[in-house]
């Protein structure tokens, strides 16, 4: 049974209201002693407004079972997925649980964290951040009651919060086939850990060409890993053609960036010249007037903690899955195609 | 009795030098079933190469204490504290340490960490990143048995792996005075979580003008919070000033990439009208061109990692810091100055 409530004030939107931490707005609204009076006003006059009422549930879970969370990360240091952790991290900790940290660096440490951790029985839940868990992995889990969450990642076969991949790269190749660009390139992302994955974002580049009319050309189209050296050196590859693009689409902003610095060092100007689209609104592309479909990974994150606290509340239907929109944010990097 | 003894060769050297994750080399070196056999052999061969033995007390650790360790993070989306993250989980989790994330929004937060974390003794260590402990939070820790390690944050009351902000901020000063700037504006950044606290980069700035007999021009010199969008605000400013500086000393790559937005939106390109210069190496620099100075937050991560290890086995003093080393890393955004 799917909670079909509109969605809730949580305790993360009362503190951002309120301009404090969760940790605080916590504190606060459970008349813990260190908190300042006017602070506490202040948080409550905001939960006052937004009806929010403490949950008894979130407040009896850290009792139960462990009382502990794993969120399995495979590259902290990267924007996407420290925003999902940082989201997933303010949600839990203002239920009172605790978040065990596992980085898994490649295949087979994800295979031996999944071997193990549920022979340990360390915690209740595992939230997997931006990759999918194999079948067999998640039946295992499932069979020894730990709950499992995909934040930041596509998954069918268990709970997820995502984005929709294709309709965010239909965004950004529609932008550029409005602005009346008919030689669009695509920089494709593969992940190198995962090459098995077909590419959720390339049928919609195909499928708006098509739609279009205009035919798919196999020498606009460059692949490789994820990254801006892939970026760069892809964007070289395609100047060296007869035909450049006049438009480039590429499947990320670390992606785009590289794009963008070899444009630069040939004397191109982003937008005028080339344009060029990305997808992440990552905090650089801000900062390089890059063009870009927002993703905004930190609410994936609080969302998919949303989810987890109702899974192990037992309040939602352990299929309930998210897509979180995506919105167009234009900037300097692209303009409509050059008259020759 | 600070150990003597050569840097050691870590698990996560092994691991990088083999090619795989830490997870991965820790069962290779243990002999744990569910390693392919080339894998093993290769770490083997590693590990042999480089007289590594596996450390008895490291996998005694997890069976002593709780076997937690908890990190204590404000902004885990920002790549500087997600990187130290990144390097102080593999080292913690190859010695067989849970991690357990805590992360601190407000000082509201880090308070309360700080008053409930010990009551719980939930872990046995405390990692901070990035931020400082006041000394009253310390002592209770230490009195409770609670090890305490500063990554990536400058102490002087507790074991810290941090680089000298001084050295690193006259690298990227000189660098720029060597060219032959002599109206070098400063971009000064200061944390709106502990404004107490002076700036350690500013000082540096300060003292190589002297050196090289230039008097310091207040109007070339502006201060905000840490962040892109100052220096994009703060670049502006300085354009608008009457006689505006040749080169720019940002007191991190963020700033430096917003003043670069700037400079561009102005139409005058980094380097050749305007000499630019930050502190990082963040990856978005390599991608802008942005001359930086290299801080490797990774490695400060590993070193903590391994220097909070030899505390809980008793083998470092309480006081052993390390202090790593930064280095310049030049790229388009500097150049000598326009002859006019």
């Amino acid at each position: 049974m799917a909670s079909e409530a509109p969605a809730k004030v949580t305790l993360a939107d009362i503190a951002r209201l309120a301009g404090v931490g969760v940790g605080t707005a916590s504190r606060a609204l459970s008349n813990a002693k260190n908190v300042a009076p006017e602070t506490r006003a202040r948080v409550l006059r905001v939960a006052q407004a937004h009806d929010y009422v403490v949950s008894p549930e979130a407040s009896r879970l850290a009792k139960g079972n462990t009382g502990r969370v794993a969120l399995v990360v495979p590259h902290l240091s990267r924007w996407f997925f420290g925003s999902v952790v940082e989201g997933l991290d303010s949600v839990l900790h203002g239920a009172d649980l605790d978040v065990l940290l596992y980085q898994v660096g490649d295949a087979d440490d994800r295979r031996d964290f999944f071997e193990r951790l549920p022979a340990r029985r360390k915690v209740d839940a595992v939230v997997v951040v931006g990759f999918q868990v194999e079948d067999l992995e998640r039946q295992r889990l499932e069979t020894m009651g730990v709950h499992i969450v995909a934040a930041g990642g596509q998954s069918a076969a268990y709970p997820a919060v995502h984005i929709d991949d294709h309709a965010a790269s239909r965004q950004a190749v529609d932008h550029l086939l409005h602005l009346g660009h008919a030689r669009v390139a695509m920089i494709e992302a593969i992940d190198p850990d995962q090459p098995h994955l077909e590419s959720t974002r390339s049928p919609a580049y195909y499928e708006a060409l098509e739609e279009a009319g205009i035919p798919a050309d196999p020498s606009l189209v460059v692949s490789g890993p994820w990254g801006g050296e892939h970026g760069a050196a892809s964007m070289g590859r395609l100047l060296g053609t007869r035909n450049p693009p006049t438009a480039v689409f590429a499947h990320s902003d670390e992606v785009a960036l590289g794009a963008l610095r070899t444009l630069r060092r040939a004397g191109l100007a982003p937008g005028r010249d080339i344009s060029v689209v990305g997808i992440d609104d990552h905090p650089a592309a801000e900062l390089c007037d890059l063009t870009t479909v927002r993703q905004r990974p930190g609410e994936q994150g609080v969302i998919a903690g949303r989810l987890l606290l109702g899974l192990l509340e037992g309040i939602e239907a352990p299929r309930t899955s998210t897509t979180v929109p995506t919105e167009l944010v234009v900037r300097g990097s692209t303009a409509p195609p050059r008259r020759r």
